[in-house]
């Protein structure tokens, strides 16, 4: 009975640690950092909808998949990628192995750290190069690359670590999502290996529930050791109309919920609202230059145009953090 | 209060549930359809060294993961893979659109359901004439026409629904994993679309959790409708050194445990003992003849040379399905 009493004291712990941490807030907002408009009310509706047992719209835990993409979304993109600024000591460090990059445009932004030419020459580029940078590379050095690069870079705004630079509204959802049964999955065009290693502690979202980018990975045995090591270019864009499809190769079913804040989201909140059954989809609108940034139409970096349109068109949801957000970060006041 | 008056509710029934059915098997075998042998001890000791709190070889939930080859090693594989019968039916279909197969070996032998033939032909040559069959169709169609065979077809030996030919000691062997903590993946070489629709019932293991080789799928807006439309290639295939690929970009983790049968499993088996802490690897052996079949070296459907040696050299375990199964199928006295 050993595995009986375990599992019994187990169940009774958890129920404990329930009723204390319900006690402690008892009926607390859980969006706090949400302003009581419309945004926050539809959040809420939704999950009342989709969660109360005998409803119509009722929906079983396995089809709660809620899915978020992260630059802009989940956390701050300006004033550009944070992947681009780890990927600077990457590409810098590789320089004397490619001294052909000297004469290249997007080598030359980065080292000036031009924000502006970034922007003009896109991510694409960029990434190509520092796929190139990082070939040859262990995928467990590279973890360790970004790891090491995580705990001192600074945001030159900021002056934080770009893991303080989550939205604390974010933050809070996702976490109410999961208290409602969702599973919350970060379906991003940045690469997986970037955001693996913070994603669990930022946003109590394990590896496994990280769709990105894939890198070309082979398989070697090095000295006997088996070993993945990081090839030259992608295996898979996972932006734009690349987000339905990587959600379709991992999940092989369809969110019911979708928040994005750029066109490269715009075909997975239309592959999201096209199903039967009540959906959510939200882009979020930056539209507060004092405690963030303001940007939308035309930006090379989170561009928010035909997903805007759309929106409208739609009635989706369409946030905007200076009037429905009563904090942004965690550290604001 | 009604949050919290739900989710004790909800918990308190869970520990009803548990205790009755607990208290109805009271100490009863978790593996019954295993004999007594080494590698059932060798299982339920690999649990108890993972799973017992303070142990020193204690393994955290999030990193429980164990991996599932499919063909040879949850189910049936024999005469050759079951995705071929379900492609002979595509492949017949598509041939109207396709007269330049009718000089193609791998279709003549796919019409004339010559195994010997398909056997040394292999499977790619094979899955490649399937892809381009199905090149155009929309993915919820493909999926319609997986669920309509499956729905009907029969296998030629034991006369009985595909899905009937799961191994009954491996669906025993899923579920105590998962009462252990343990997160179960399928990773198969077989395409990622024709495991999902059927694996949740055969084995408990949902959609999210079958990793396996992956179409060429493009989005498209139909009539203004988003649609996944499959193309005529592979993305992605998840054979051999594929396997700790697929499982590096599906899950960022090592599994600990890996069961498989074949050389397609072996980079699989490899790059699971590699990690650091207790390990599983469980090879599973064709060997009775008389309730399933008997293979090994140099076959060319599930093919055990290298993978055999490496086991022999290694110690991992070798399951004979004569010796070490009770029984091997649900439908077995």
């Amino acid at each position: 009975m050993s595995q009986l009493r375990k599992a019994m004291l187990c169940l009774l712990s958890a129920l404990a640690i329930l009723v204390s941490s319900r006690g402690l807030r008892g009926q607390d907002d859980p969006l706090p950092s949400w302003n009581n408009s419309k945004p926050k009310q539809k959040i809420v509706q939704f999950v009342e909808q989709t969660t109360t047992a005998g409803s119509p719209t009722f929906v079983e835990p396995a089809e709660r998949i809620a899915v978020f993409d992260n630059d802009g979304t989940l956390w701050c993109e300006k004033p550009y990628y944070f992947q681009l600024e780890f990927m600077l000591e990457q590409v810098r460090a590789a320089v004397l192995k490619h001294p052909e990059w000297k004469n290249d445009a997007a080598y030359k932004a980065i080292v000036a750290r031009d924000a502006k030419a970034l922007e003009a020459i896109g991510m694409k580029p960029v990434l190509q190069l520092v796929a190139k940078a990082n070939s040859g590379m262990l995928v467990s050095q590279y973890d360790k690359a970004i790891r090491d690069w995580l705990a001192t870079a600074r945001h030159p705004r900021f002056e934080r670590p770009y893991t303080d630079l989550v939205y604390a509204p974010m933050q809070e959802l996702l976490a109410y999502l999961r208290a409602n049964g969702f599973r919350t999955y970060i379906v991003s065009g940045g690469s997986v290996e970037f955001m693996r290693p913070w994603a669990e502690k930022a946003y109590g979202i394990p590896p496994e529930q990280v769709i990105g980018t894939q890198q070309e990975v082979r398989y070697e045995l090095k000295n006997g050791r088996p070993s993945l090591v990081r090839g030259p270019s992608f295996a898979f864009v996972n932006d734009g109309p690349g987000k339905p499809i990587g959600i379709y190769r991992s999940l092989g079913r369809l969110p019911i919920a979708a928040f994005g804040n750029s066109d490269g989201d715009l075909q997975m909140f239309q592959m999201t609202a096209a199903g039967q059954g009540p959906r959510l989809v939200l882009v979020i609108h930056h539209d507060d230059e004092t405690r963030e940034y303001a940007y939308d139409r035309g930006s090379r970096v989170g561009g928010l145009d035909k997903a805007w349109d759309e929106a409208l068109e739609k009635g989706w949801i369409v946030v905007s953090m200076k009037n429905d957000w009563a904090k942004v970060f965690g550290f604001d006041k």
